[in-house]
């Protein structure tokens, strides 16, 4: 049984940290933090956890709480952790950061996107991309500092990882349309997220601006093996949860001028995925929906060639704060302390 | 780890067992009967459960499936159990019975209600009444088939159940207006309950005349000690999963003339659930929301008084497919064959 | 063609104001009132007026904008308007208000309902209720301020006016279980009216407490021909727009010991709104959605009788922003000034 | 006053026409087809229209239809009118035809996409394509027949056409990621459509091989004065209206080797929709949503560009059966019968 703390622990991706490690055998939660709800009753907070969760919100005093506990995941605003992170920190206790801070390995790049400094940029090296289907080799006991992936990221780059690995698609031609449930847009109180303004509602934002850009670039990059730019659009849709990514490339031809068959495609999706618990590639022709995943930490994942062109669909579906963020950071924990990699993570998706 | 079959496997609560079964140490699921998908995947009808089910849909031979099961579960039509049922099967097999058959005592009530004759009331007697926290006592490895309360039914009773039982109200001013979400209508092809029908709407339907109306007087009835009428209003709401039931009753007065005090009331919802795991009696002034015991068995429970009139208001939320059928069809299976209560329940209420 | 000026143009209920006054043959807005806005474009404000208006907002200046317009709309927070009025603005121009500054005649209840001292009670008696369906003799060209009705009110009054008036219901007996959208709460920016909060979620609030109560209580009273207090529960909702309130009485009975038939009820209805145009008595056994009066100024309602207890269960539904809000002023200003009624009111229902 | 009549009345584009029509002062309903609800109250159909509409559905036979009224909308499933459209009824009487069987000048492409036969090839020639804003000048009182287009095609296309025309971007490598509301799939009784199935759930459908792909590709073909093969990908939103169409494309280098200036883009835009009183071209930066036009005939455009590779990202937002089907069908019939463009169609959006 070891012992966690959560800094952040009453957005929704923290509630959901709480949800997960509540069901998980080897955790106990020792520390709830919350800057707005110092001294509140968590379940106060979050009704559901009522009789469930009996302490109270603490402020984040992340070096006191490094002493206490033996991993800490922090489900904080942008620049947080990077403005507080120590080595002292480091070694006493293992971080699994949700936010974006230690994801991309160039500093310029990071500060060009997030618009604010990076205040620990020495701690960017050691962190590891927390993409368990990817680098799980890289995650392990020695990992001190997970960079936990993000919701759009994660679904857009196991979407198109083995065409981009194997070469199938040409990762230049690569154009991402992505739709996102509501509660990726955070619990902040503003006037974009009332029910009023996203029910009924669609709407892209962020176009060819997003922050999830260059981190998808970047991982997508390591698999072509050189650098790539996409073209990714971010769209919020009224639901809870959920992220579809529809994502569309040219196919490479192969040496005899034709392109890859359905099958060979199929092959290549199955190679990479076929021993993944939580990536399914359905069958030919079914279609990934964000309900099949709700409340779970499974991508499904599918294809379609669009063959008068040349193009392939790619399509992904994930529960952002699930395998999006909370499920992923319980993924990278059990990874690094030596847990099963599924355990606390057997949820059978909800439907409806 | 017993046996257990489910007879319609493929509408919301027969969906909703394979969910809370999977998920369950000491049961397997043998039998996925669907007379409208024989021979089809189950992971093909509900994608949700793609590889985690690999099972055929059967037909609902229940003769040949009570020599396989130790439980059966029948999330069937009114009519359908008791057109079937028969002494041999109930020697071979327990059966948990998800449709009104055998839940009313009266015959003629259930007929003059359901307008379908009752084909096997020979069995009406034996049968168990399986709302949990009520029946406990007589629920158990004796008992041969279960009569599992209806979604409206279970959260009116449990919400009003301890005023009557203690006599604070007057059960002759009940009056109950619950709110559903749309899985409460079922899977079936109908018009009315088509995405553009329901969403964006609020109605009533079936006033004064729904079904689960005898069943929550009858039960009531054995708390009062008397024959009671109730006005049970049931509304359609846009949403999936949920039933808010809020009623209304007229305080009975203390011997003083003076009405029971708020503190009176809540000690008496304590008495009765301050040990029911799945019912929650609220803190003062929190209002239950069917959100925050969404994917849960919980029933969360509160009250106010309206001083000016005497009247108390009652409030219950449940998920209508979790405790208001399946979860409670499990809850009653673990009690049956001695498992632990909350075996494959303990389920944290997803939220947002 | 008069002139308007409207205060609030920005909230919800302001924006639907410029919805109908943009589709009114004789008006023309000629200030777009918003503090919280000052100097931005209204149509940047609000995308959907792109194009159709191009003003800018301006601040809330009553005393200016008395001597440029005819009329003036307040959709603004309790007490705003009570805190400015004057006698020199009301001798400029007309004032339809639709918060509830003047709606209450007795300032000591209004004081402690509303928890605000009330600045200007010398308007209160001056003050027409604008319920134009039962009060329209009062509305008329000598008519200077109107107290625009509440949403709840509007739907919970029309509802069950005609049995109260013809002492057809006990009103001591009346219960109203009222269910709203969430246009309701504004467009300020909580964190109980986010997205996520709100949808797939029901929920009562402010039980026995709520402010509309006394509104309802003064206006049935009227028609009662005596003080009544009654038991109003208000629900949120997952829907943009729309209230439907369910309504509990018992019957009175007649000489002869007999309950009124539902012929005998539904003659009372017709006899008060059959020449209602916004006010529609549904057939015999259709229950009213508030799908079927969106974005329209109707009010459908029905009832039905539960002959074995002797009540009545009478239902209402509106569009909380039109008639129980914007629709109801431009009403009120119709006949202010001698304008066809119904003008720029004749607004089918959409759907879906 | 003309005369219309309505084949296929009760589907929700057939009740969009009656909801625009009853506001059209120049036309008069004279018939509510509808084969599945003959003698039907149309007002028992669509309850909104109680007290609006007092006629009884009809059956479908055009013949006699063809000599009672002026024009004729039929919104009807694929192949209907072609099978029963006569020399004699174009005639007697104008027709605009909201299924897809003109929309394709090629038979051939026509059958191969829809799957059944062209029974009446001969009428497709004359028939115009009525999407207004690009073929005005062919809709006038000589037209006979008018080829509605489709929703998605609409919107697919007034979103690209400006810079397909003036060839800023290379009409090859145009992408159409396209978002619909649920009333886009019809009010038949299907699993798929309803409410539990489509709410808080998002899904493509018909991958590479939607209907409506050959419609775009023949009118933007025209446009780019070549023939052109499109991606085109439909998803499925939880909404009951709305379509939201992001659409991708290479730019093509002016002649000095740069790209297109935003501020060019821009002016493209403006020289074909400055005038267009239902297209809006949106201030730079602003994102259309579908709520913004919801209830409306407006088509709001806008777009950005990725300057890292080159591309512009295009976004429409439209009522999919207002400006998508009955709204289009209405302008067309007022440029048929010399009605102003816009009669019966202003309508301000409505938001929320």
């Amino acid at each position: 049984m070891i012992k966690a703390g959560i800094i952040g622990a009453t957005g929704y991706a923290g509630g959901e940290l709480v949800r997960l490690l509540l069901g998980h055998k080897e955790v106990e939660i020792r520390w709830f933090g919350s800057r707005s709800y110092i001294d509140k009753k968590y379940a106060e907070v979050y009704q559901n956890m009522f009789e469930l969760v009996d302490a109270t919100c603490m402020d984040d005093n992340i070096e006191e709480l490094a002493k206490q506990v033996d991993v800490i995941f922090t489900a904080t605003p942008q620049g947080y952790l990077a403005s507080v992170l120590t080595e002292d920190i480091l070694k006493q206790t293992k971080v699994i950061d949700l936010s974006a801070d230690y994801r991309i390995k160039d500093v310029a790049t990071y500060e060009e996107w997030y618009k604010i400094e990076h205040k620990s940029p020495q701690f960017i090296e050691e962190a590891v991309y927390g993409l368990c289907e990817i680098n799980r080799d890289k995650v392990n006991a020695d990992t001190r500092l997970i960079a936990n992936p993000g919701c759009y990221t994660t679904c857009s780059i196991l979407t198109a990882y083995p065409l981009v690995k194997e070469g199938l698609i040409d990762p230049s031609t690569l154009i991402i349309d992505a739709k996102s449930g509501t509660s990726g847009a955070g619990r902040g109180a503003k006037v974009n997220n009332l029910y009023c303004e996203v029910n009924e509602n669609m709407k892209a934002y962020g176009v060819a601006t997003h922050r999830h850009t260059p981190e998808i670039e970047e991982q997508l990059g390591y698999a072509a093996g050189k650098e790539i730019t996409v073209t990714f659009t971010p769209h919020l849709a009224p639901m809870n949860r959920g992220i579809l990514a529809t994502e569309y490339a040219s196919l490479v031809k192969k040496e005899d001028g034709s392109y890859p068959t359905e099958e060979e495609i199929r092959a290549v999706y199955k190679k990479y995925y076929d021993k993944e618990k939580f990536v399914r590639v359905l069958d030919a022709g079914v279609c990934p929906e964000t309900k099949w995943v709700e409340g779970s930490n499974y991508v499904d994942v599918n294809f379609a060639v669009d063959k008068r062109n040349g193009r392939v669909i790619m399509m992904g579906a994930l529960d952002n704060i699930v395998k999006g963020a909370a499920g992923q950071a319980v993924q990278n924990m059990n990874l690094m302390f030596g847990f099963k990699e599924s355990e606390g993570l057997e949820l059978v998706p909800m439907f409806p």
